[in-house]
């Protein structure tokens, strides 16, 4: 079987947190020069290693074999968060580009090969996925013209001419060319971590519903207005936002997590009534009837809301994707895989966190592997894996990928 | 008995709202070239009227009768929020102008006068009661010289100096010098109007209990982190203003008021945990007891919280008054006039918002009046007061300094 060099893995690692290099972190938005020079040297690497490299009109770096291979496209993104980890995006395209050495290193797979991909703006500086929905497809034109730096306000189409992209085509996947797609990740959550578990099998990626609540009241004056005459949006809010936790403990599966991000009174003085406050307010689950029961409690809420309050509610719902389940043959591969390098260290679970594979999943067998955060840190320039958990994790990934290309049905 | 005159009293309301006029309010904030030149109209009117007048080192317009006379001091403040209502201050300053005439015109009254102050920031442009403070000596140099404005961030000491007051000197009491301080001013809420009254007798301005209530949780991914490992500081926030709220509903007086005017999580966004989550939570009433009884209920759910919660919450009073009860002889005058005037359409009642009035009640006698504010709108262009009341409140304010100065004992 194909061997990593666990020398290899980390050392790749380590030279890509350069790019950017924040305390332990790196600070490397989409389409800085950090991110820019991170991807100049993921095209070189890919080159040496036998790959048709380049950096395509979104950014995406894809390296490819020539035609005529039984071929696994694997990858991630390159960028990272503002001041973020160093393994987030950046682990999965060292385990693509190790499994595309091992598996070339090893004579018994000469009819084989892995394409590599480090997606552009996963994180969503200007969108989020831009190099994956690019990538299949689904992304206009049109999007890219309206789209800013949620950070600095710069415009897409500004920073892509600054990055040396204008003008350049947008690659697109040929899904014919590949038996399946894999993306290694940290898990960001904490349950591997917790469990002393190594390898996360991912069985699906989360669907996230978001919703804006708006409430509508009247502004007045904190202390002339008598309770009873009061139409007090923010107040109206409270009591809704209590009535939406209890109903979704009610219905939540085990796994389903729900967030209040944010809420904001306006016009948000001491001594002046809100007349208007709003809530963003998401939940995320792998099952789609618990995503259903979770929106009847919601509209349920708020329809109530509605009768019982003094203020006129609105709710929108800004977001609804739906969940996405990884291949089964493929979890069977991780899981064969992980069960020979770590028999009691493994683990079936779905992920929380949105990835650039449920971009690929609607056309191509995909898989996911996780390795353990330290702690659960994510998106901060803490994140951290172990070297062993970080190395163990490579060698599950090329096995599972190898495991597929050997096969020759 | 002195009389007022009804078209004087409109006339100068109407004049007055000239400078800054702002569909039908005013758009006045002090200091303004708007504000300053109303200023300049009543030293005008002032000095037109007899008395020797200037503008202080603060912005105060204080017009003052010769030594030996029996002296009343009224008015109220020139300024108005922005874009606001005509009536709010300017309606007090003109009642102390026409008491001052009709008080002159009468030859039964050559041995007394109203002295009439037109005080400067009643809205906290710079400083909430910023010239009633000056007046009674309770402003200091150093805290002049840190205030800014709240909309413009301009410098206190720089406007005063743009304003050609830098380098005067602040006027301050003298209580000997007079009998009673009496303010009128428009209701605010909706009180007077909704029962058909036309003059409300202020028995007490109430106090105004302030506190900031911080929640620090733990910013943590909104996909990754399960329900059972997070520490929400906006959800703490939440559950604990439902249960103060619940809390204040057991032991709030009859016309207690409190609100929750600023609610605001940290960082803010959709899919980020809130880690920090903060509150402005007022209440005013004009009992100390019930004040006592809301801030225990108030402490005991945040140290019921700190205990059932997974986050830490801090509550800090930032600001606490007094209860300021107006006087029982002068309220007695304005009844009697109140009664001979309107004998059905007058009331007592607490007043609910701050007035110039708290800060002279600790030195002299004080008296309030109200006049109806049609449908309770305060802080609003939109903001007014039936002509006919805004005349029958002149002439009860009139009357019952008539009484006081009338009264040799």
């Amino acid at each position: 079987m194909p061997s990593i060099r666990r020398e290899r893995v980390l050392s790749d690692l380590r030279q890509l947190a350069k790019f950017g290099q924040y305390k332990t972190g790196v600070h490397r938005p989409t389409f800085s020069a950090d991110d820019m020079a991170a991807r100049q040297w993921l095209v070189d690497q890919l080159s040496s290693a036998g790959l048709s490299t380049s950096i395509d009109g979104i950014g995406n770096v894809y390296g490819c074999h020539e035609p005529g291979k039984r071929l696994v496209l694997a990858g991630s993104h390159i960028e990272s968060q503002n001041y973020a980890g160093w393994l987030d995006g950046a682990l999965g395209v060292i385990y693509a580009l190790e499994a595309l050495r091992a598996i070339k290193e090893d004579k018994a797979f000469s009819h084989a090969g892995v394409d590599v991909v480090g997606f552009a703006d996963e994180e969503g500086h200007f969108i989020q996925f831009l190099g994956s929905r690019s990538f299949v497809n689904a992304l206009s034109d049109a999007e890219i013209d309206r789209s800013r730096n949620q950070t600095t306000g710069e415009g897409l189409r500004k920073a892509l001419s600054k990055a040396g992209l204008a003008g350049k085509t947008r690659v697109h996947l040929d899904p014919s060319r590949y038996e399946a797609y894999f993306e290694g990740h940290i898990e960001q959550g904490d349950f591997l971590d917790n469990e002393g578990l190594q390898i996360g099998i991912v069985t699906a990626i989360v669907a996230i519903w978001q919703y804006k609540i708006c409430v509508v009241g009247e502004q007045n004056h904190a202390g002339t207005t008598s309770m009873a005459r009061r139409r007090d949006a923010g107040a109206s809010l409270i009591r809704l936002l209590t009535t939406i936790e209890e109903r979704f403990k009610n219905v939540a599966g085990p796994r389903t997590v729900w967030t209040t991000g944010k809420v904001e009174f306006s016009p948000g003085a001491s001594h002046i009534i809100p007349g208007r406050a709003e809530a963003l307010l998401q939940f995320r689950d792998t099952e789609l009837p618990t995503l259903i029961r979770l929106e009847q409690e919601l509209m349920g809420a708020v329809s109530h809301a509605n009768q019982s309050e003094r203020c006129e509610i609105e709710i929108t719902r800004t977001n609804a994707s739906e969940p996405c389940l990884m291949n089964e043959k493929l979890q069977g591969l991780l899981s064969a895989a992980a069960r020979n390098r770590a028999p009691e260290a493994f683990v079936k679970l779905p992920s929380g966190a949105g990835h650039d594979a449920q971009w690929l999943a609607p056309l191509l067998p995909t898989a996911m592997l996780f390795v353990p955060s330290i702690g659960g840190i994510s998106h901060h320039w803490a994140e951290n894996t172990s070297e062993n958990d970080i190395v163990l994790g490579a060698q599950v990934f090329t096995d599972a990928i190898a495991a597929l290309l050997a096969f020759r049905g």
